[in-house]
């Protein structure tokens, strides 16, 4: 049987991330899926694409902000608006990068998405990132040289060129296989799929 | 009790509208809910937003289709691609209006959809209107020649402004009371509200 694996396009500047940043480890434990866990520079996509929110109509984007209420409802995730709106996500997104040599890519992200989403903090300030750091018990000083080194950098860049090179456009978005899905709103599909490749 | 109600904004050219054409009137009957359709110009309101398809990432479009095949496998809805789009649906729209004086409002719209989504028919064309009028036992020439007046026209006008007002930028669009609803991929939260007003 080939392995299952979800690999997951996310940004920490997109609300419908922060959703599936908790939601997906679920479907792919249900699953037994393994996730790759992939930053995406969106505002890179969206700049590829002369796409910007600032295009969005008004009432499209106080109904994002009702539909994500909803979400919060029923996940029970306990999301907020945070007061800076959109930030910039490229030290954050790097971080993620370096966390993997300690083993701490999951827990890291996940917490950066309730330092923002959640706690109205200030992701794009190297010192929150490096109290999260402390928090996982890495060394903030080395996270934060190596999340500023251009390794990360060129990593990030790199899984974000391909990304548009595969059709990604905006964030969370799931590919299994050569199946991409698109949105918070698609993960029953993502699920449907996992579980259909248990048939053969 | 207040009579539970759900109002249906809808375009002819939308895709998504026509899954939702076929779903909700589903959804009201699981609930006991009256439904209301309502005519809405969708290019009116893109206009209104200086919105266009064109606009929309070549990418995204593409995922789109994709996203529209997995709606028809997991619906059995025999959706296919028309061969032209977007497609002008004002006269379509009109003869909403026209047929609910012979009771025959939601059996046109749903025929409308089917000949378009389904049939690759131009319904663009009055010819393939009337045709859809004669099948539904309505004569073809009061049916064209009342959709092609002033008033038809007028009350379309007058939905769509509204829809726009209460903030409808797209379709399917849905309201329950004041609650906002938006995409045939909503209709859960919108079936979920319904059933919680039962509770009261």
């Amino acid at each position: 049987m080939p392995a299952k694996v979800v690999e997951y396009y996310y940004d920490f500047s997109s609300t419908n991330s922060y959703f599936a940043t908790f939601l997906t480890p679920e479907v792919c434990r249900r699953t037994g899926a393994e996730l790759r866990w992939l930053p995406f520079y969106l505002v890179h996509a969206f700049r590829h694409n002369n796409h910007s929110l600032d295009k969005e109509p008004r009432a499209k984007l106080a109904y994002f902000w009702r539909d994500h209420q909803r979400w919060a409802k029923r996940t029970g995730l306990p999301f907020r608006m945070p007061s800076i709106f959109p930030i910039k996500s490229s030290q954050a997104l790097r971080g993620a990068i370096v966390m993997q040599q300690w083993g701490k890519e999951q827990a890291y992200i996940q917490e950066v998405f309730r330092a923002y989403w959640e706690r109205d903090e200030n992701i794009a300030a190297p010192a929150v990132l490096g109290q999260i750091a402390v928090g996982l018990g890495v060394d903030a000083n080395a996270f934060l040289r190596e999340s500023q080194g251009e390794a990360a950098r060129q990593e990030v860049i790199r899984i974000t060129d391909e990304g548009i090179k595969r059709g990604v456009f905006g964030a969370p978005t799931f590919f299994v296989g050569d199946e991409m899905f698109w949105g918070k709103d698609r993960l029953d599909f993502v699920e449907e799929l996992l579980r259909k490749s248990d048939e053969h």
